[in-house]
């Protein structure tokens, strides 16, 4: 049957979170209902709660780094049980039968993907997402989380880890890589250690010396700080893959201008403004300006997997629900360290089902 | 001994074209002496004419696609005897012992490649380029030109030829790939045969309907006016690469969007504009945005070769060396079919040696 829980909600664009009662569905055959532990706070969460990416679908409860407990299954279920601690992220549905789903790039679903809040889904009802007490969701959108993890250092990877695993992944990075990381923020500090923890040369490359010690001790080799453009100056050509982690505009031709033969940059954050080039910046050394964009659920449980393997979680603070707005304007001034969870017992008991 | 030759020369940017005396030098020992029969317009030759990429080297006499005979060879020199018919490219010198140049990508010397013209090479002398009636080279960067092959038509390869066949090479193309070719002017017509005669199915991207025939006479299975620009509906996720041989700028969105996942759109032509796009374009799709500049020199001689093989030249007018300022205002008005190539014997005879 359905359930009633505690969500928070923003009524339309910009305005505040409250706490509302929200319906999750009854179960459908292939459906799991978990009870969310953490939920952390991305930076697309904010695009889309200030209606940054165009009108989004309100009112609106965001969250897309989700973990929890299995609290009941559908009859066709086979690979969750109840008490089972599993992930959500991004999404919450694909048609699981088109090439790119068959590949296990679900995000990429030819009939569209679901994403985990603020869309339509497949049935014509809108979708809620980790800022609440439930979600139910179909049982393949579930992954496992690794035994003995850190709950809440492992929620963000649900996003934030396979956003960064998976360009690294495909570009071969490991030991001999020169791999630079543009931004530490929630994302760029996932980025710098799992690039090392593959084994690969890492610079942090952010706009002050603010973040230091903490990106050597994520891991990264070399550090520095940007606000000094004359850094460009001897970085020329000095890496394989930039991983762009930051939202806003950046200098796109000094970036560029790191770049060795060949070299990438990956751009995984979603800025409104948009990328600038000049036609040399790629002509010269046959570089290439990419775009990623999350990753599948087969690579997303590798990812945990790897993660755990690896000691790797991200570095949070853990917010209660009454304090989301406020973190929301820190995460935009670039104060959190490094990723905001929410304590989701902190909305209070989910109501009997009804 | 040094020889005294006819060139065309431009005194000053954006200059008309004066046939003077050229100087060149005697031979070092791995220098080879080309008669050039043949010289091929590039866009690039006209770009650097009239300083659109910022101050060139002048007087100037440009000119990096050449084909003729050799009529004296250094002592050391071994793989090009006199008589020989050899082409000459986009550069005459490189350090060739760095990276770069042991993997074959000459053009990217970590010392500099030496432009065939309007640079200061490694001996402090200018470069000057192939609308001359004669050039001296290191025998390294002159490279065979198969037997048979016509000659007018196969010299614009030198520079069209290996600027399109390196990025089809690198990514792959074969049959099953599906390849749009913006702009079908001297770089794109070339691309569209070579791409063709590697398996692909190719489309033409250009403005208008006007080289239809002419396009899929090339080898294009499909060919789309772009003006109209509700094809871009149609093509939504279409190509698994794309070749930008325009040098203008292009609506970057609405061709991104024929990309399908991980498609790439390599640009080929060198905009003074810069490159704009959305960071959701690549994103989405996991796009990218790639340069590529000309190609090796192993791999030159490779796409000359296959050229010859699959009976590809150029499609060119063979023009008098009088016609070289009324031909650079039709390249730029899109007019030539489809490259120029100067008849260089039309500049007069050598002088003797002196």
């Amino acid at each position: 049957m359905t359930t009633t829980v505690p969500a928070l909600s923003a009524r339309r664009a910009h305005a505040p979170f409250e706490t509302v009662d929200l319906q999750r569905r009854a179960l459908r055959p292939d459906d799991v209902r978990v009870d969310i532990r953490y939920a952390g706070i991305c930076h697309s969460d904010i695009h889309q709660v200030r209606d940054e990416w165009g009108e989004g679908l309100f009112p609106m409860t965001p969250g897309h780094e989700i973990v929890g407990t299995v609290v009941e299954v559908g009859g066709n279920v086979r690979d969750h049980a109840v008490g089972d601690t599993v992930g959500v992220g991004c999404f919450v549905d694909s048609c699981l039968e088109c090439q790119a789903c068959r590949e296990g790039e679900e995000q990429f679903c030819e009939k569209g993907v679901v994403q985990t809040y603020a869309q339509e889904d497949y049935h014509g009802e809108v979708t809620y997402g980790g800022y609440s007490r439930q979600i139910v969701v179909r049982d393949h959108f579930a992954v496992p989380i690794p035994e003995g993890v850190d709950l809440a250092g492992v929620t963000p990877l649900l996003c934030a880890g396979i956003t960064t695993y998976a360009p690294l992944k495909r570009y071969d990075v490991g030991p001999g890589t020169r791999v630079g990381v543009i931004g530490m923020g929630g994302l760029g500090h996932v980025a710098v250690k799992i690039a090392a923890a593959l084994g690969a040369e890492v610079s942090v490359l952010s706009r002050t010396d603010a973040k230091r010690k903490d990106g050597l001790a994520f891991g990264a080799r070399h550090y520095l700080a940007t606000e000094d453009e004359s850094v460009f100056d001897d970085l020329r050509c000095s890496f394989d893959l930039l991983l762009n982690t930051v939202g806003d505009g950046i200098p796109m031709d000094d970036f560029l201008s790191t770049l060795g033969r060949g070299g990438v940059m990956v751009n995984l954050g979603a800025p409104s403004d948009r990328l600038e080039i000049a036609a040399f910046s790629v002509l010269t050394m046959r570089r290439s300006v990419a775009g990623s964009m999350v990753g599948g659920l087969a690579q997303t449980r590798e990812m945990l997997r790897f993660c755990a393997e690896h000691d790797i979680t991200a570095t949070v603070e853990v917010i209660g629900a009454d304090q989301v707005d406020e973190y929301y304007d820190r995460v935009v001034d670039g104060s959190v360290r490094y990723r905001a969870v929410i304590d989701a017992h902190t909305l209070g008991e989910p109501a009997s089902g009804g």
